[in-house]
């Protein structure tokens, strides 16, 4: 199994504490030091409506650049994308792009203001522009497990959404339990739908811990032929629809879960639980990750 | 999936905190009423080492008589069951005496002060003699995912206890993870190990979410021949080898997980996420268990 360390991203995007441009460079450092490969570092966001998000550029002119790391910043529209390339012209942007299309028309007209029909027309021309620029590609479904506005989400749409994204050609399609209803059960059928109709792309999961089902989600995802995770160091990010939820499954957690369960190596998972416990003194919040309050087992693991 | 709701025992007997008589009965009323039908209601042990538990015989004295409930108290040895039969004996006692065999010698000679042979050879009197008086029999083989004094436990280890079990006759084998350090590759292999010696015994697991691996644990469970699982409503319980860890894995979070993956019927999760919160005011405590946080999903599962 591979992990994209979404912290930076999907992490701090929701925390309510803005941290300096500097402390979102250590958090990426420790993450990479720990023997992360695949970072989700920033957002193309509005800055008026993410103001998290809004160094972008600066975090990723500050990162450091290691062979074989990679880092990528979500967007959601084209001027998400422009500014991407910018970036990345002057030497110091992203390796890959993520674009969001949210599985439900409801949620995605609040998040992008315009169907998911639309944004799917969207994407493909955010895809080829992308990839023109030497960019990987890779895109989320969003509510893909359930929707906090519709309720559940039927297989047949996240099938037929994955079929149209997957036209693009992207490097990755990733499925997300954006508000962290979802259970095995749903793991395996998403896969097997999103198998059906992309057989040739790689798939990821995204999962959110809040009703406590993200683990065995991402153990049934690597059950079902998923085989990159997000996870975000500290289990930071909470839940936008639930304010007292946890957010993302942990990188130190995972970490020691597929590690332990012999389908993870070259990861400290000390190091990413300590990174785990300061982030949330950081970000002035409870650490939701575990393994920084237990430690390993062994303890030398 | 049938759950065995542990909190009154494994929960309380874990917690600073004590509770009246009264409010520990109410907690099992209230277990009893959102669907549960099995509940570990005390534990038959030392006043002075466990005063949690002071109270056994006037909780079974309260608790409401139901068709179809069984209740459970856990025993480490002979004066145990001497309380168990006299609490049967006088009509306010246990449906089922729960025996715990401790997987290594040394956690062993701390918890009961004899090696695990020892205890077993003490096992097999007890189990003929509650059995001889109408009671059904259990046995937890502690730390059988790991020792918090001696690190890893050998399948083997495990594989040959349950063989040496079972010769005394259990209704059920309960295979538990005390420190929460297992993950779903030990699941499976213990599971078939237990049923390789085990044949025909029910194998019941018991999981803590320490490094949250606990709902995974369970899942995999299914997966492979457990089908009964323990569980406190709240989460509630800690770990005494890890002061800041937490306790097993939550009834409400593990029958929202079950529940919405097809594997169980006829619990209300939202009550159970009710008492949930409740219970961990009582106890002055956070609460472990997320659902409460978040709400079920849709809302009205």
């Amino acid at each position: 199994m591979e992990i994209v360390e979404v912290g930076p991203r999907d992490g701090l995007q929701n925390e309510k504490k803005l941290l300096s441009t500097a402390t979102k460079v250590d958090y990426i450092r420790q993450a990479i030091a720990a023997g992360l490969r695949r970072i989700e570092a920033v957002a193309f966001a509005h800055p008026a409506r993410v103001p998290q998000m809004a160094d972008a550029e600066a975090v990723l002119a500050a990162v450091p650049r290691i062979e074989g790391v990679s880092y990528s910043g979500l967007l959601l529209n084209r001027r998400g994308l422009d500014r991407a390339l910018a970036s990345a012209a002057d030497g110091f942007g992203v390796d890959e792009v993520n674009y969001v299309l949210v599985a439900t028309d409801v949620f995605s007209s609040r998040n992008q203001g315009m169907t998911s029909a639309e944004s799917l027309a969207q994407w493909s021309v955010i895809a080829a522009d992308a990839r023109a620029a030497g960019l990987r590609t890779t895109i989320t479904i969003a509510a893909a497990f359930g929707c906090p506005f519709t309720g559940e989400v039927p297989v047949e749409r996240v099938r037929d959404l994955v079929a149209a994204a997957a036209q693009a050609g992207p490097d990755e399609i990733c499925l997300a339990d954006t508000i962290g209803v979802g259970v095995p059960r749903q793991v395996a059928a998403l896969a097997a739908a999103a198998r059906e109709v992309a057989p040739d792309v790689t798939l990821r999961a995204h999962f959110h811990n809040t009703r406590n089902t993200g683990y065995a989600n991402a153990i049934a995802a690597g059950d079902h032929g998923i085989t990159v995770l997000d996870a975000s160091t500290g289990g930071i990010g909470g839940c936008p629809f639930a304010p007292a939820a946890t957010g993302n499954i942990a990188t130190e957690d995972l970490a020691y879960l597929l590690k332990r369960n012999g389908q993870l190596t070259g990861v400290d998972v000390s190091a990413l639980a300590t990174t785990g416990r300061w982030i949330t003194a950081e970000l002035e919040v409870p650490t939701p990750a575990l393994l920084g309050r237990a430690g390993p087992f062994p303890p030398e693991f």
